[in-house]
C-alpha cells in the first residue's frame, strides 16, 4: 500500500472536529504531505490548512485527495461523490479508509479507470503477502502493545518516530492501520490481511535496515482482547521487536466493546507480550509506558504516571502531555 | 461451508496412496458419506470403496464429487477437467481443497453456472464471519493444540469424536482446515479467514449446544510457530475450550518449515495455551496428550508415552496405536 504525496485533505461536511480526526492526524504528523484542505458547505472542522479547490490543489502539486472524514451511516453521499469524481477528472488519485469502498461506487470506479488514476481503499490489502519466515532482520524495531484496543498505540509510535527524527536519528513509523497508512502514505492494513499471512505482512512492512535505524511499528489490539488477540500475536512475532512500549488508558474498566471482559493489569499484559516477543527476538524488552491520561486532570495525571513509573521501574509518559523524550533517552 | 453428502471420491491418477490422503481420510472417518471411488487410468491409490463411474454414483445417490487427490505441480490437468465437467453435467456438485481453485477453471465455472451446481473450494471461506463477542456458549468443547503444525491435531480430534459417539454420547467434530472440511462436509478454513474475524469464525463454527454435548475442535498451528501463532491464538480464544489435548511428534527437532526454530517443550506449550484459554474460559484444563509415535518402533513408542504420562500426570496416548479411550474416560 503506497500513496502518492502531497495530499489535498477532504474534510467534506464534517459536523465537528472529531468526524475529521483522520485529516487532523495527517496534518499533525505529516504537514509536509498536505497542500491544503477542501471543505464543503456545512463543514465544522478545520485542520488549519489553506482552503482550496481541486484545481488550485493540483496546481500546487497535489497528487492524492485523502478522505479525512468519516462518512455518516456508512453512506458515501451524492455531494461527496460529485467532489471525488471531479478530483479524479482533474488528475488526483483518491485514498480513503471508509467502511465502504471507493471502488464500490460505480461512477468513481469508472472515472478512475478512464482517467488512469488509483482508488486506494486503505482498509483492504492491495497485494499478497508471504508466510512469515521468522528470520531475524537487521536494524532496530520498537512495537507498541497495549492493555486494550484504541488506547494510544498509533499516537505513541508516531510521537516516538517524530522525537527520534528531531534528534537527527534514522527512524520510520510503520503503519498497521488505516489512519496510520493515510498519515504516512504507506503500510499494511493488518486486520484485513488473511490469517496465514499476518506475520509475513509485518515482516514485509519492516524490512532489513541499517543497524542504527529504528522502525516504530504501530500496535494493534491486545493479547487480552478476545476478538483480536490473534492479530496482536502475529504482529508481535512479525515485528521481532527489540523494544516495546506498553500503552494504557487508566480510566477504562473493561475491554473495548466487551463489558464482560475487565482490563488486564499492566504487569500481566507486559509478561504475556514479552513471552511472545522472545520467540522471534530473545533480546526483546520493555522500555517504557505510554499512558493516555486525557480523562484525568493535571494532578491526577501526574500521580498516575508516577505510580506506573514506580510500579514498572520504567519511564511512564503521556505522549500528549509530557512527550516521549524520556523513552527515546532509553533507546539511545 | 457446507457440502451435500454422500460423495463420490475422485482419486484421479494418484501415483501412490499418499497423494490420495484426503480421500483416504474421508473413507476412514466418514465411510457413510461415500458411495464409491472414481479412478482414472494409472491410479495407484485405493480407498477400498467400490469403483464406479459418474452415472452409477449419481444413481446411488451421490450429491458431490470430492477431489480427494493432490494435483501435481498445482495444475488441474485436462484429463481431470474432462471428468469434473462430466460430473457437473450429470448433476453433482464439486468440492476440492486444491491450491488452485475449481472456480478459476473457466469450463468448470461455466458448466456449474449453467447447471446450477456448486463448486466448493474449501480453502476459501464462502461467507463473512462476525467479530468475536467472547460471550460464553453452552455445551462442552475440547480443542487440540500442539507443539508444532502438522503433528496430528486433526486425527486426534476425529478419533476423540468417534470414540465419544461410539459410547453413545452427543458429540461433533468441528473442522478448521480443508481436509477436515472435506471429511465432514462442513467447517471453517481458518487460515484463509480475514484477521479481524478469525475468533468470530470459530465462535460460529462451534455454537451453543446442549450441556452434555462435546464439540471436538480441530487445532491449527502452534503458539510457538512464528508464522502461524496468531491463528492459533484466535482459535484458542474463539473455541473457549473446557478441555485441551496437547499434540506432539516426539522425533521432530525444529518447527515445521523453520530449521532455526526448535520445538518447544510440552510443558511450556501447555502453559502458554492454558494462559490464553483462560481468558475466554477460566475453567480450561488439559485432559491428555496425543503423541504421534509413527516414527518410533513399538518399544520406543511405549517408553515415550510412559515418559510423557509421568511428566504431565495426564493420560498420554497415540491415537493410531493405542486409541484415545483413556482421554475420553477423563472427559466422562
Amino acid at each position: 500500500m503506497s500513496l502518492q504525496t502531497p495530499y489535498l485533505l477532504f474534510l467534506g461536511d464534517a459536523p465537528d472536529m472529531l468526524a475529521a480526526k483522520v485529516a487532523l492526524g495527517v496534518k499533525q504528523w505529516r504537514p509536509e504531505n498536505c497542500v491544503g484542505q477542501y471543505r464543503m458547505p456545512g463543514c465544522n472542522a478545520d485542520c488549519g490548512l489553506p482552503d482550496m479547490g481541486i484545481e488550485e490543489a493540483v496546481a500546487k502539486g497535489a497528487k492524492t485527495l485523502v478522505v479525512g472524514v468519516a462518512n455518516r451511516g456508512g453512506v458515501i453521499s451524492d455531494p461527496w461523490i460529485d467532489v471525488l469524481k471531479a478530483a479524479i477528472e482533474s488528475g488526483l488519485d483518491l485514498a480513503a479508509g471508509l467502511h465502504n469502498r471507493l471502488a464500490d461506487v460505480p461512477v468513481l470506479a469508472e472515472t478512475a479507470r478512464a482517467m488512469g488514476h488509483a482508488l486506494h481503499d486503505v482498509r483492504v490489502p492491495d497485494r499478497l503477502y508471504p508466510i512469515a519466515s521468522g528470520a531475524k532482520r537487521t536494524g532496530k524495531r520498537l512495537l507498541a502493545v497495549g492493555t486494550d484496543c484504541s488506547c494510544g498505540k498509533m499516537y505513541a509510535t508516531l510521537a516516538l518516530d517524530a522525537e527520534m527524527r528531531a534528534r537527527g536519528r534514522a527512524s520510520a513509523f510503520r503503519a498497521t492501520g488505516q489512519t496510520g497508512i493515510l498519515i504516512t502514505g504507506e503500510g499494511v492494513p493488518l486486520d484485513a490481511v488473511v490469517a496465514d499471512f499476518m506475520a509475513g505482512a509485518v515482516e514485509v512492512l519492516s524490512p532489513d535496515a541499517p543497524p542504527d535505524h529504528w522502525d516504530f511499528i504501530e500496535g494493534q489490539g491486545s493479547l487480552f482482547h478476545p476478538s483480536f488477540a490473534g492479530v496482536t500475536m502475529a504482529l508481535i512475532h512479525g515485528a521481532q521487536p527489540d523494544a516495546m512500549v506498553i500503552c494504557h488508558e487508566p480510566t477504562r474498566t473493561h475491554m473495548r466493546g466487551l463489558p464482560h471482559y475487565p482490563i488486564p493489569s499492566l504487569e500481566e499484559t507486559m509478561a504475556a507480550c514479552l513471552s511472545a516477543a522472545k520467540l522471534t527476538n530473545p533480546a526483546a524488552r520493555f522500555v517504557g509506558a505510554c499512558v493516555n491520561t486525557a480523562a484525568l486532570d493535571a494532578d491526577a495525571a501526574a500521580a498516575c504516571l508516577a505510580d506506573i513509573e514506580a510500579r514498572l521501574g520504567l519511564p511512564a509518559v503521556d505522549p500528549v502531555r509530557t512527550g516521549v523524550g524520556r523513552i527515546v533517552d532509553v533507546l539511545e
